[in-house]
């Protein structure tokens, strides 16, 4: 039974701190591995993670069935128990799928949903009217995050029309930030909502974390993203937002090989899932078939970069 | 009960005729309407169709939920009841929901499974990869279609990676051939499988049939496309394989203009299922959200197109 | 010496008709035919073009370096000496290009110059950004033709943005449609511009008039593109202007076969530059390295297509 | 007048080192800058590369003139004076502008030319049939470099089809590796190579050179990118090939965060050359139009990840 804070939270303009994207541990044999969930769980717990966003293009979502996805959600919030808000990717190409699994996600007590558009959005007119239809079939109550990643969706939003959304849709209280570049943008939408009055949303970003004090200092709000040492993503955000930037920086520096490792589109999920398994997280890091699987000259190279990231952090304590 | 000649049918390099792609019949509501698809079977056997192709693109299969495709499947297979081979579209982004989809598919009585690549195969090494990936998953007793449609896919294959597949999977029997531009391709295939000793395939064509003449020129063995005057395309081929070219081509001149009216991409869908239930065929011409709706003047230019038709037809009688 | 009607033309708003498309001629060995540009030149004139187009995609444009695009328009304007208004397609990468090519053949008495959008502009304020450079970098006194070719160039335009500029930018006084599918953006476009007081602009169609009679219907002031029986686009426009809508289509109808045939992507300009030198209007069918070419089935396909639309034409008179 | 070591000097398989991708300097109005050109020069050469690649993406070839391409190689070619090798990029839409391109630059002592394919080639097989007429164009004498950039160009090559082209066409001798994630591609060249009897060529990587010290691990002969600190990229080539594996990497990490700011795609740019300004390299930081420029902000990140370089490179030595 919970009783704790985060059980009928719900997103807002102000939500901030680093949301990890959660892997989806799964078995040599493709299996889910529900047992891993609670360790993974656990692990993002201790690393002092604010939220957790699940079934996310990082977790494989795709690739699941519904009845996985929601088995998934199951477990993940039992073990979250309310410690902090969840957030679940709902993504679907049909209008159906996606709020069933939204409203599924609500009910286990989700924090809001994470909508990417996709590319039958051509213009940004249809990507406004097609999330005005998410956010009328979701439900007014149900908070909304945008996820902005046009190197897989093939997708670009301007910060004209993502502020038309702002303005039409009270739900749409977040944006996960991971165009590229997209600094510049940040900046303008943080410069644009001041000027032109647009209700200020929070802003998480992505991209493994590549520009993370940067966009810090651009006005975002932290990070959401999957990179598999997710203590420096909370101490980074930490320390910026108590003033300490040149620290945030240097600690940011410490593992940015490690980052810009894990940052490899695809690939890069399989590097993610290996080291979260020799953290202890997760007990196998396979990825569901179709996916991508380290070589043996991977493993030699992901043992030295974890090894030098090790003596580095020795140092520094 | 059934005991008819194509329960137990498998597809072969020899099949050929007419697969008509089957529409999903939706409410308006966006409910399946499993009358409709009584129905709908019932009109495509009286046109006299060799096969039928479901749960395709044009069958709006992403945007149903795995029980929803296997209630479209039962309903099918139970109508269809071993009169004509039908096919099942499986194509998933990840390999387990297709290897289930198709065996679902298989033990209702599919004559095969159609799968279409999709954007992670980036290389035709890559490509071939996951076609043998997708053969072992499937096990060696059900054939396979191959879907080439780069258009929606984004993925083109050459004929030399074609015939790779070709040579290395004995349960692929079937081309599904929407390149586009496509000709040249289709002979280049015929040329190369009698020149090399590649195994000759079965070929049928896609593209709303838009260039059904000549591909029949170039050696295709019939169509699976879902034009909604199946009529044509069956009489189409069977003038043409009895060296009736002439007619076969001025009938299918006839259609033409709706021929193209219907292959506009995404659009035509709502074109096509308007057409199907002006001929009785569906209850209700709604498409899935999201997905394309008629404005008035569509229906002006549709009332024009199909009484052209009709005027045409007339005088051709 | 030239003292005729469009020698200082500008294009407006009230343009209409049927702008052609130019091919670019080369010889065997890939120099510019300069000679069959008078012959193809006088072959349009003869057909009764209202204007034509040079330096389009269609032209090769981007395979010709700027002294071959100078000499081309040289000739071009040399040979139509003011009979009808020429417009000149400048797309290019950088801006200096674009606007030198612009100013060459403005000089030269060009009524305007088409551009056409690249990849660079990835969100529809980029866009209006682009265009807004490039009319003050042409001058306010060059009017401008939008290309609107998302299958070639992939970028997509709404109607909100297209109206956008066409508020900004007076020098904007035309629309190149060949968005695909475009029947309800052209609806669109007429309607908004009526209902919100945007100007409304001249529409001429391209898509190798794939949908002409439709696009007229829904307002188009005519057709853009290169179809090489240019007479049938002439006849269709006069009678569909005319009111007489059913001769416009039963015309269209009889070319349609080969209008599909010649709209294929990258292949139909070798089909196109074949009819034409079949027509006796150029000397040579070469498309310039890299190119598409004809094979021998490639000919036995159009030699069946134009022989049968021979002979429907001559039942027809 | 040159009597030095590289005027006649062709690229081998056997070419390693640094080739830093050279910028082409403009004024502010887009004017080119000659006068820069030789103090770029002049710096390239001070930091050590081993040679140098112009007319490159990052050169902005596409937005310059052929006149203005020739001014800029012969102006290159005069300041270099045979001190090393130079590669000029001749990548266009038609052979006739490639091959006239690729032998000015031959004749003004080029060691080779570097070719990216584009849209056009669809299947491995255009792939191959278009550098088989782009060797046959340039003739066998002229050393050709295969640039794999995918996330640009849109091609993807298998290490098959890579390979197939080695075989074939002799004068291929070098490969520009930028694919992204492009380990494991490497690993496979080389091995693949080594295990089927493939020349092997000289790879040299791209990508910013954000994954220079495992690319090195992989068996890479070295980097063409440029990195504003060219002397890193020489150092730890150096270091990396003299064995001192774990300074190289201290030394690129250094360096990393800059590293990943100048990788930004199309952005970057705009950072390189304002480093290069800084540096005193070139007198003007501007990219001609439509290119990106540093904003305010831009300017304040810029100089907070220099200062920050230049600390931890003051603690180092």
């Amino acid at each position: 039974m919970s009783d704790t804070k985060f059980t009928s939270y719900r997103l807002t303009e102000e939500t901030r701190g680093v949301f990890i994207i959660s892997a989806t541990p799964f078995k040599e044999d493709g299996a889910l591995d529900l047992e891993s969930i609670d360790r993974l769980i656990d692990f993002y717990l201790e690393k002092g993670v604010s939220g957790i966003t699940i079934l996310g293009m990082m977790g494989e979502a795709p690739k699941l069935n519904p009845e996985e996805s929601k088995a998934v959600m199951k477990r993940v919030f039992a073990r979250v128990n309310g410690q902090v808000p969840v957030i679940v990717g709902v993504s679907n190409a049909g209008m159906d799928n996606l709020v069933n699994l939204a409203h599924s996600g609500m009910e286990l007590g989700a924090a809001g949903v994470m909508v990417a558009p996709f590319a039958a959005q051509k213009t940004e007119t249809a990507l406004f009217n097609y999330y005005e239809s998410v956010c009328e079939a979701l439900g007014l109550d149900v908070p909304l995050c945008y996820q902005d990643f046009p190197l897989v969706t093939g997708v670009n939003i301007s910060v004209e029309c993502f502020h038309s959304m702002v303005d039409a849709f009270d739900q749409l209280v977040m944006l996960k930030h991971e165009d590229w570049p997209g600094l510049s943008k940040l900046t303008q939408i943080r410069n644009s909502a001041e000027k032109n009055n647009h209700r200020k949303v929070s802003i998480l970003c992505g991209n493994g974390g590549l520009y993370l004090p940067q966009e810090l200092g651009r006005g975002a709000d932290g990070a959401m993203t999957g990179f598999a040492y997710p203590e420096m993503l909370v101490q980074v955000c930490d320390l910026y937002h108590s003033g300490e930037i040149d620290k945030a920086e240097d600690l940011f520096d410490l593992y940015l090989p490690l980052v810009r490792h894990e940052q490899q589109p695809g690939y890069g999920l399989a590097v993610r899932k290996e080291i979260l398994r020799r953290r202890g997280a997760i007990s196998c890091a396979a990825t569901r078939a179709p996916g991508p699987k380290l070589s043996k000259q991977d493993h030699v190279d992901l043992d030295r970069l974890m090894s030098r990231l090790e003596s580095r952090l020795a140092v520094g304590s």
